[in-house]
């Protein structure tokens, strides 16, 4: 057994039915030229075979309970793997709509304790011919970009190669450990107490030198987030949807506006986000704020960020019905924000984005979400993908599209990712709180077609 | 909002992850004949636009958390039939075995609390063109018993039937209020709570006066059951397998034999248990006591026991290699049971079984049942279910296969339910505790075949 560290153990004490703390993936894919009807099976096969499982998918917590007494994780020698990877089956007809569905279900239930903490599914039935890949990870084992950075390593940029590793496998341990990034909100509340070294304590001691150096450079916190239909206390039950858009489509928005990429994604969030509280009866005035992780690679002083990371709270703009001035909005909001950045050591910029997260630690606690008014809206990370088409065996990878964690307080949260030629959005959120989350789908199309339109560009 | 009841309260506080307390049934149904493709898909639509709801199953907790103040139903008044009720489909080959699989999964997870706790699936993709449907209720709404009995009661036995009602519709209140009954033991040990009025207490007070009525009647508890590898702390996963055996065998078994069928029954379950502990290594010298639940209808003193149930403990002769032995082992003990219980009013012999399953009730108290030999070794319930064979809008129930709850202590369950000309056993287990569980239905006829054998009878 080995020492849990206090930001892993963090991620088990605050779970409940209410809020499983595990993160997914999911992954569709082309079967190549030629495959016969045993071929989704045969990638199954082939994984619960795998002779060997590495070290961190061995691990579970030492004492399967959800108390502070947690603080071990064990190892086991021997893998139930055909408990961890299952195949399993949409119903007919089976569209993506049916996907989403059950996507849905297998993101809301919680991993068994007494097991090391991840399980996969592959899934067929797609009318298309296509097959999926659901993975699930808790995150006291691995944050989500790392999780989805370990599904890609394991895919070839060779469609004739064969015999890829299972994500598994102990040869991806390297990719593992190396690349933990701390590029993901709930990482950072993390970061927080990882400095704090303190579980009991209230407020990280990461947020109170964020605040310092918040005070010290004269900088004010700049957005005040009103309180909409999705800052509410959660069920346990999911809703998840997730499309892809051309990166092209996007980065000519970027140009002809003068703005970055991220500025467009973050304005069709905006405009999505105001069509579907509209459509809710629930548009406050005020504009919804964001939180959103950024590199700290090119901003920070010393230019020895390296992969770090801090989060800014920008503006979505969505008391604008114009689509160009709610990217506007999104634009000087996230140029302002980071101006308050620049300057500052990188340890510094990291704590000021874990004060700005730091509610998020205080979630859990009773009352909380309902009596303080929220820090940000909503969540939306925009992680980095695969820059060249990946196969697995032959089959080509369509999608990545991420599920990250709905809480109390944070009923949806949107998370991208890059895919050779598109942008994986992955929307997840809380049945009950956000009731035809799908719609979202539509609205984010909708803004960037206004965009286009506004810019005269051709949609594509 | 309404209080309720200590017994129901009690489920709910001793559930965890590790301890789900909803009972579950698993239907098979062939389709009539000249069903088309979507026939599966029709009666799914069917039950999700259900125009009601009965109240039975609109109720949730009121407070949705693990805790003493779940002491409320809240009644909802609209209920989100597609989350309820699901469509859901096997992988390929679609054999019995990926449903086992697959059901195996879907008794494991938690119930949502948010919402009232029940969920239905609609089961496609079985090779032979068959479908099933798996029921889950949390044991606070209803007892599994009552639950077997909801399922059954809006089937008809005429096969030109259409238009079945919903199990949980409305026009069914009667049918459970009306037959909830306490044939099952974990509803025993809810008996001993009801008695008691008092879910703080430690030893409920039905059991000191079983206790009393025991000492009063100068019996003595007869057994004392071995430690088993099934009478182990459980984790969260299940095994799950079930299959059905002629009604007809096991009567003509009873009959060569002078036993009942509830005698050849447990003398199947003893020598199925007995060669699976071989095949683990782990059969010990003593026999295992099973706790079995009884009907005191014809059995006690004012013949008025009416729908009461008591449970009995009996030897299963597991330490006997020979098939009629372990079954006179049975038969002995189970007389002897019913002799002590013989002239004892129906409350007293509730109260009996009270005591003798109070043990349960301890069960979540920690390092109880590591520390504390077994009062037995397993459950196994005999329930009785429909008499005529039933149909689902033309679809011919094949079998009905209940799923009950393993707890720690009791890591596998055998419960079976008589439908039309077979008894179908259901069998729960812990993932871990119980491998290859399955292995037991091989075991349970091999059992059946041995005495055939030694009674001269053919199998059939």
């Amino acid at each position: 057994m080995g020492l849990m560290a206090p930001q892993d153990l963090m991620f088990l004490a605050i779970e409940s039915r209410e809020h499983p703390m595990h993160v997914g993936g999911l992954e569709l894919f082309t079967p190549p030229e030629g495959a016969g009807p045993g071929f989704i099976r045969e990638r199954y096969e082939q994984l619960i075979e795998s002779p060997e499982v590495g070290e961190k998918f061995r691990r579970r917590p030492g004492t399967p309970f959800n108390t502070p007494r947690n603080l071990l994780w064990a190892t086991d020698d021997e893998i139930d793997l055909d408990y961890h990877v299952q195949l399993t089956a949409l119903p007919q007809p089976g569209r993506i709509r049916e996907l989403f569905s059950a996507t849905s279900r297998w993101h809301s239930s919680l991993l068994d304790r007494h097991r090391p903490l991840w399980e996969m599914r592959i899934v067929e039935g797609l009318e298309d011919g296509r097959f999926a890949v659901y993975t699930k990870v808790h995150h006291a084992l691995i944050d989500g970009v790392t999780a989805l950075k370990t599904l890609q390593a394991v895919l070839s940029d060779d469609p004739e190669a064969r015999d890829c590793p299972a994500p598994f496998a102990p040869r991806q341990r390297r990719a593992l450990e190396g690349k933990r990034s701390r590029f993901n909100p709930v990482g950072l509340a993390k970061y927080g107490y990882g400095i704090a070294g303190d579980v009991a304590g209230g407020v990280p001691a990461a947020a109170r030198i964020g605040w310092q150096a918040i005070r010290e450079r004269d900088m004010v916190l700049p957005l005040r987030a009103p309180k909409t239909i999705f800052n509410v206390p959660i069920g346990g039950a999911r809703r998840f949807a997730a499309q892809s858009w051309s990166i092209a489509r996007i980065k000519a928005v970027g140009k002809a506006s003068g703005c970055t990429m991220n500025d467009v994604v973050l304005s069709m969030c905006g405009g999505a986000l105001r069509d579907y509280l509209i459509s809710q009866n629930a548009l406050p005035e005020d504009p919804l704020i964001a939180m959103v992780p950024v590199s700290l690679h090119s901003m920070v002083e010393d230019g020895n960020g390296g992969n770090a990371v801090t989060a800014v709270l920008t503006s979505l703009g969505t008391h604008r019905a114009d689509a160009l001035e709610r990217l506007e909005c999104v634009t000087n909001s996230m140029q302002q924000a980071k101006r308050m950045l620049t300057g500052l050591s990188p340890n510094q910029a990291m704590a000021v984005g874990a004060f700005m997260v730091s509610p998020l630690a205080l979630a859990p606690v009773p009352g909380f979400v309902s009596h303080t008014p929220p820090a940000f809206n909503i969540v939306i990370s925009n992680v980095p993908g695969p820059r060249k088409p990946l196969y697995w065996d032959g089959a080509r990878l369509d999608g990545i599209y991420p599920l990250s964690i709905a809480m109390d307080g944070l009923a949806l949260n949107i998370t991208l990712t890059s895919n050779a030629e598109t942008l994986d959005f992955g929307i997840v959120g809380c049945r009950k709180a956000v009731p035809h989350l799908q719609k979202l789908l539509t609205f984010l199309d909708d803004a960037l077609v206004s965009l286009e339109k506004q810019l005269g560009l051709e949609s594509a």
